[in-house]
């Protein structure tokens, strides 16, 4: 007979090269190590510096933070063709960086799916060319978008994703509309997921329920809730490149929920 | 009390200024009707023209139909941790047009998950970019590419993708490489999934078991098997700009089955 002898499994198929001290561990018992955020902009760096340009990352990071939201708002259940009178209301608070730029395209492809989307992003006279261009697409979709908070919808609505933070230019925090959106958030009673939240160092305005962490996750605080990870589609030779050992934790998924280890 | 009079569901949301007859329906029985390949065509060219880049769409076909040949693979039960020594292997026969640059963005993503891909690419001295930029994505996951049948795995792989057909340019057929990828596909016993396949007219030379169509499906042949959709982010205003009145048929999903209707 064929009796196959089971190899041990490794659990730690990640390392990095500067470990910063929080691990966390996927459904299936595999340890992720957080990075620091200097780590992780080197990392994304190295993927556009080998061919994985922003506009491509945008687009699957829209894809996969779409469809985590998708869930989140109910799924199969909510987004069926009886609930078409009923369509689930999503308002995506968005600063002028590529935090708020991987929000516009997330909002484009939920709209794309029938979702009412409700985008705030404040007025600036420049932007950035990546803003600009999800902007521009996102319009296509024919959804609302906003530069004050008085437009925003006053009663509650199923879902707010926030974008308003970058990892760098912690000052935006003291601007006029950074301060109304956070406020506006925290009266809507709709539970929050932050996209791409800064490191913990910095803490939330906005309490998270979740947060969806791109590639490797830095070290997250208490407000940043439930993390998740997303995939954002980077070959092995970009991780081994900035010296960190990787094989993919994903599974068949895109998305997984991380827990700390 | 409160009593909602329900909203009598309309199953027919999509609607093409040219019928060509074959209509699907999905699993909640919104009607989808098939597109003659001169539409299809227009309906890309309107979306490159309103921004969304060939690069993008790219990125997105990739993800997608990656997803959709991971749970073709058995999903979860197949990519755990346990599995890691028997990991599936996929076959991607891909031709030198834009069908082809959509497998080689499968591949990469396939590979991302730690799935074995061999990429079968003939050689040829000039590329169409998006295959140049493609294949240069690929190499960084370390997977095997071959430009000859010789070098495919002489025993039974898990799953082959088929993408050596083309809408246009039929002559390709006539081609020793397409020919001996023709045969090592039929004679190889793995279910074939083909992305993206020619309008029946053409019927096929590899016979599938799935069909993956992007945006609005054509009218397939038998040899097509079952017939999936993909979602390839296309907003409401491209497909009102080519006559076509479009709500969304995927509800929370990505990839969804089409039923003869």
């Amino acid at each position: 007979e064929n009796i196959l002898e089971a190899k041990p499994i490794v659990y730690r198929q990640i390392s990095v090269p500067q470990p910063v001290g929080k691990e966390y561990c996927t459904d299936s018992g595999l340890v992720v190590p957080s990075v620091s955020y200097k780590l992780h902009r080197r990392l994304l760096i190295m993927a556009e510096r080998l061919g994985l340009s922003l506009e491509r990352r945008l687009e699957m990071t829209g894809v996969c933070a779409s469809q985590m939201a998708l869930t989140l708002l109910g799924g199969p259940n909510r987004l069926t063709p009886k609930n078409v009178h009923q369509r689930p209301t999503v308002v995506l608070l968005c600063g002028p960086h590529v935090q708020g730029a991987q929000g516009v395209s997330c909002g484009r492809h939920l709209a794309n799916h029938e979702v009412e989307v409700v985008l705030f992003l404040p007025n600036f006279v420049k932007m950035l060319e990546s803003i600009t261009n999800e902007l521009a697409l996102f319009s296509k979709t024919g959804s609302k978008q906003v530069s004050t908070v008085k437009d925003l919808p006053d009663g509650p609505v199923d879902l707010v994703i926030n974008c308003l933070d970058c990892h760098e230019n912690a000052f935006l925090r003291d601007q006029p509309w950074y301060q109304a959106a956070v406020n506006w958030a925290n009266q809507n009673r709709a539970p929050v997921l932050s996209i791409d939240p800064p490191v913990s160092g910095q803490e939330q305005a906005v309490e998270a329920k979740w947060s969806l962490s791109l590639g490797l996750p830095l070290t997250l605080g208490e407000s940043a809730g439930r993390v998740y990870l997303c995939d954002i589609g980077l070959p092995r030779q970009v991780f081994q490149e900035v010296g960190i050992m990787y094989h993919s934790p994903f599974g068949c998924k895109f998305v997984i929920p991380l827990h700390p280890a």
